[in-house]
């Protein structure tokens, strides 16, 4: 709706004052919503949509499937089974599914990967919720470099990457146990810090609250955090910090 | 230490293989600290130092103070009691206090603020972590725009602040008891949003548990969390990203 | 059990005085109970009783739904499994079967809906929560009004209904994750809401505690809270209060 | 602001299209939060205005009662310590403080109090949050029944008081420790119960947490539970219940 | 209230019927309460009664412990500090005070103690708790026997009792820190042990809850346990099993 | 091992000194066992055997109910899955089990059950842990008395049972959810009252601490507690109160 | 790389500075890793080592093994399941499997167990990590003796044994339930120990909390903590102090 | 007692066979306790006696210093407040206090101190703690190594003394907030690592529950963990591994 055009058809006595005012009241919800909605249509419904698959009814999934495919745009599905992959690979053929990050894709725009995001873990078992963080941030558009099983208890592996991993605008630590590597990290390297902890391990851990505390209560600067397993999360913020960094003020 | 010159003086004879090989030996430690630990140092103990007063012992807190005095350095002190102020008062007039901030500051040098930092809160009784944040970050160099009681349970405080909110590189979310306002300010505004749950409340919050708890979980994108109370973390994290997108790659 | 009779009785000489105290001994209990177990009854084990099917038995289920197709009384069945309706449905074909809800449901007598309970979901997740408690509701013979998908990640949905929820006698606020609905709600409209927790989510929210303490710290007038994923219990308030706003005093 | 007056300036010429369009651009929020925050106000700031003081600073509880002095308006205010109401008592002699509840009060209008609000405790040490609750129904025009001491420890004394508590339009249970009495009361009375666990015990109960789980699990019908020792919380929407009984739709 | 005297007045036309229905209806609850209070009496408020001092008003306490004065009937309150003490010294100047146990007692009647409760504690630091114990197991009529500071870090202690301690018909053991006392004493002894953790100690003994947690576990038989620090709780238990097996079935 | 017999040896010269010394050395852990052994043997390895079945490897089970066959002596197995008790049944055809208490059972020796020990359920779903308490009980000697689905949602259910649960010498409650039956129990009946959480329901029961601390947090006396689901430690020490009761002080 | 003669063919300009500067910056990664990582190598990828497999991706596991086989190396695996168990022995047939201490074996090179460990456990059901702690311990070199079922509740059994646990030069306790072994035995003897907590029971064990809540609170002496059921991880630290108490430095 | 004077006296008739017989009753728990006792009386009440102050009445702790003083033997107390020192002082002024690690010290004895434990910290904030373990290992005969200030948030610190610590028999890793200094320290040292969790911090450390987790998963091999600021207990372990690097089994 365009409030000018509109108050220019009051004044020309095209619409009467009372049906405008009718108009007018649902004006500021919409737009409101519009820039956003809009922002967030392309983001989530749109060209670049990532669908949280996880506890999606089937029919539900390829509803939204569909819409993407009818409008030839990009989707990425996280949390994806085996099973939903399989359903919706019989309908939409060009999805590629990844089981380690449990990811299903589709790409029909190309995309250009600008700037640098660092995925880092401290162990082999964190790489499924690393790679939903890596592939989430190339879909958003960010280049991303991986550096797996760097983890505190052997501190030389990841000093050894130091430097390449300072070249990040932004760096995602994902770490399950006891969750040191975002605080080493966050003191090796002067950008923001997104940790990451996972639920792996056992006892003690409490599903990855061990890794979540040890994070929230670093000592060390420029570190924050988000859900346990949330490596789609991490990637959103490392994405809206990669594109600041390159002088993309809003998305 | 200049490792290509000490090579020289090898060469050259002036120093032993011994010594310069028991040079050597530190040279990692030195080097790999250095950039962090420079950079580390204009913050933390030099130019622009935060120190964490809380449970210092008096003396030690005097020869921290005294070290920047006698260099003429900025220094600001987080989370000090009104006796910790008083005591350091009296040997350094220049000193001033905030109260509600619990922050001591001396400022020899001046500091332009540049770009934005948002610091919202959901209550008046925020207003103090808010502060700590608000005022940390502009020592960090950072301009700030202040949105103070815009909480989700007057949705309309906030809804009329959201445009010029949108204009900041990165958003502070500060609330205790129900920490929503995190996920609606992450909803209406697409910069990263950095979340400090407060200890604010009573009963079933649990110390700030319940905040940290929802801001954690939000099913808005963009949204990453600091401890409970954390205002001076959330504004080291939101100065790194404001520099970055002012194009200043690296402090 | 009639007093002024038995006393008459002892009167006239019909009833000794042993019986008749013997008799009166039971009286309180069986009096204080009456009221409340007819009512319950109507409720419970009646015209519209409400069954708990989780962990039952098959033979056990089979005799309360027995009782009630003898008697042609409505009956419904929460949190029923796909088998135990199968298992149902063969002794009474009659019996219908929500698989979203869990819902297993015969009615035989009409009912007129009357009042309004607005039903209101932050998620999609949340629907199987949200018909639970709708179609309970509705059991207790509230009309229902269901607003799903309007949490405040996105808030201007949640505004647009702003109006039409506000004609509800009673809110019910369902959301899982940071559960921020339930405040949000209870800020624009003036009813009260009866916050329900899901446990949808995963990592910190625990199950659902998340969303619970987010609730029962609520900053908002008007809000209190049932167990998670508790849609019965705020339908059963819920029509109380309807019922209370239509100027039934009791059920 | 009359938009439907706005709208006949633009047609007759007398506001340029420019400049209504910027005007129509706040209005939304600012009609949206009118009439909530009117009634908010006349609830929170106006005629009948509770404010939390409890870690308020003097200078600012002083400029909030100063306000409602100055209108003659009725004012409450919950969690006031003795400090506080000396504080104020010196400034407005009129206010007085019952120390059990912790509430200062000033009533300037008159009020009647209309319908029945039963408010039960399991025991004495229950009373502060009971009358902080008792009275601030009061405040909102709710007639109050008090009924303490009849905690489940000795079931006689509340049984014998159940056909009186069955007369209330709404019943708050308030107890700590296990907090049973909600269990009962909506066992015992068809009406809404609100349960509010408090922090009376030791060990075990974890500061209220023992009671606070026990009332979210009650196997009860028609109980819905606040924050520990919210007495307030409880009131309010009590008095809304209350309200919708006497065919007062809204406040 | 003596039904048959009401019934045969009914009989006699003395009282008429409607009277009589009238009186009957409150009749059960009298007389469920009747037994048991009055028997609680005897136990709480009467000849022997247990006062729970913490957090009661002086005005309330002192009304308490004035109207056993008058009767010259015994008390006990529990948990009751120097100052309360103090203040009721004034008054009932025969008022002995046990500042380790917290107990504050008057004896009027003489009392004599039989059977034999043995209460065992881990170490010194858990004394207090023992004699609030011990002492209000001497209240309640029974013989106590002490065993203090037999912890099973120096097991030998404990084993060289064994003999003795078996010969008690209940066990009290009281534990703070890895609580294991109750196991190794229900695995020495056949009889019932009820266990109290107590608060004793630091870091993640997490105010009694280590205790609590190993006693709930124990692999021993015949153990059972109480509130953290309910001294009082075990003691009211163990001397209901002592007068059970002294033969005396119910007080 | 005779102590004197062996020291008039040593007196005689029939044993040396260090011999004898070496005996003596392990006398007191031989001794110290021997009685409890020996009557731990009768209850656990012996005539009245209680086998924990559930996480038991199938040789292992086998080879216990071996040892019971061959000496024709009364075995009860607790926690015993169906594929448990088949395994069994096949070499061990006079076994029994019970689905519902999940317990396996062989009774060669008549056993005449004496005393009185009442098992009360809040509901339906607790009685698999009623049965598998009255079972035990019944296994150790007493006699039962069973009160299913007498839970506080409905008192009148209990408390038309008050007089006849008086009577028994012990009381187990049972109850999962908000766990008030114990509390409601202990005011009614003035014996000892072992309470057992369980955890039946869902949500913020957490597997059943609701009903755990709403147990240990009870305000009636006279109540202890055990582990969540743990029928069989209440009918133990439910046992041993009965034995007492019966004048039998030691088994 | 050595360092001293890199410096001499810099003086013999065999190397150029900027070469030599060049490699000299990687140095202490290197060397800092090396000590460690050779010593790792040995312990984790080489002559020792020790793979967890649980979660481990069969290819994963497969490369891992056959690394060892091809240098004839001894390898064991923790947490296997019964099925990579069978997928790795197809390929490596000299593999054996311990489905109690779910380890997988092949051992080539000879081994002399040295020193005393010993390992105990307070229940049968524990022995599964037992044997896991054991046969770590000895593929680490310790010589095991091995102590089960010696639980406190039968306390004689664990006395019977005390001398011979004295000999160890380590102990490790492992115990599920109250946890109560590792302070009987931190009493019993003074030698460190190792205390492991199980998930061994139900209820209010919380998947092991219990225990290790128990054990990090003993109040005897000598005694530290690690992970719920982590019996490699007390097998590691256990066979540092034997190697210790043997007079071998480091491994 | 010596077992085998007493058996000659028996065979020489001068001490008859009862009398003999009821000695030997109590020598097995004075045996059993002896070497123990012995040795822990030497560490505990003797040469070398701890004293946990904290909590302990001022004429007991008197009555420990003064049979201490009396036996001129070394006595060490932890956990004294200043108050508490005073108080001792007085009487015996040879005490020496240090108010940082709360100990009061009076050493009569010459103490050798041999081997070497390394004590390292997070912060400057953990030094009390670390100070506790370090005179406590002194106390106990310990050399001590302090690296204080070490932590990971700059981590060239902690790797620039690598070697030095790696000379330690045993490494205490003392630290608050994310406790990652445990896990770092035992992937740079092959010796066993005593963790020691403080308390240090705020928010979501919860009392030093962070760094506790934190510790107890470790990836890390070769650590173990002590309850929350145990400085003194992991000076014991500490003591006990260096005793057996030195060749000395056994106190």
């Amino acid at each position: 709706m365009d409030v000018e055009k509109l108050l220019q058809q009051v004044k020309d006595g095209k619409v009467s004052i009372r049906e405008a005012a009718q108009d007018l009241k649902k004006l500021p919800y919409e737009d409101l919503g519009y820039a956003k909605v809009d922002h967030h249509r392309r983001l989530r419904t749109g060209a670049a949509e990532v669908v949280f698959c996880q506890g999606k009814a089937d029919s539900h999934l390829c509803g939204i499937f569909e819409n993407f495919y009818e409008n030839r745009r990009n989707v990425l599905g996280t949390r994806a089974s085996a099973g939903q992959y399989e359903m919706l690979h019989k309908k939409f053929p060009e999805l590629r599914y990844d089981p380690v990050a449990r990811i299903v894709k589709a790409e029909f725009e190309e995309r250009e990967l600008q700037g640098n995001v660092a995925v880092c873990t401290a162990g082999t078992a964190d790489i499924p919720v690393a790679e939903e963080a890596a592939q989430c941030a190339e879909f958003f558009g960010a280049g991303v470099s991986r550096y797996y099983d760097v983890g505190v208890a052997g501190i030389h592996r990841l000093l050894s990457k130091r430097e390449e991993i300072c070249r990040a605008n932004c760096v995602i630590a994902i770490a399950g146990m006891e969750g040191a590597l975002g605080s080493v990290l966050a003191g090796l390297v002067d950008k923001p810090v997104i940790a990451v902890p996972t639920s792996i391990g056992y006892g003690a851990n409490f599903g990855g609250v061990s890794a979540l505390l040890s994070m929230l209560n670093s000592c060390a600067n420029g570190i924050s955090v988000v859900n346990i397993d949330n490596g789609y999360g991490a990637a959103y913020i490392a994405a809206q910090i990669n594109r600041l960094a390159l002088g993309k003020g809003g998305r």
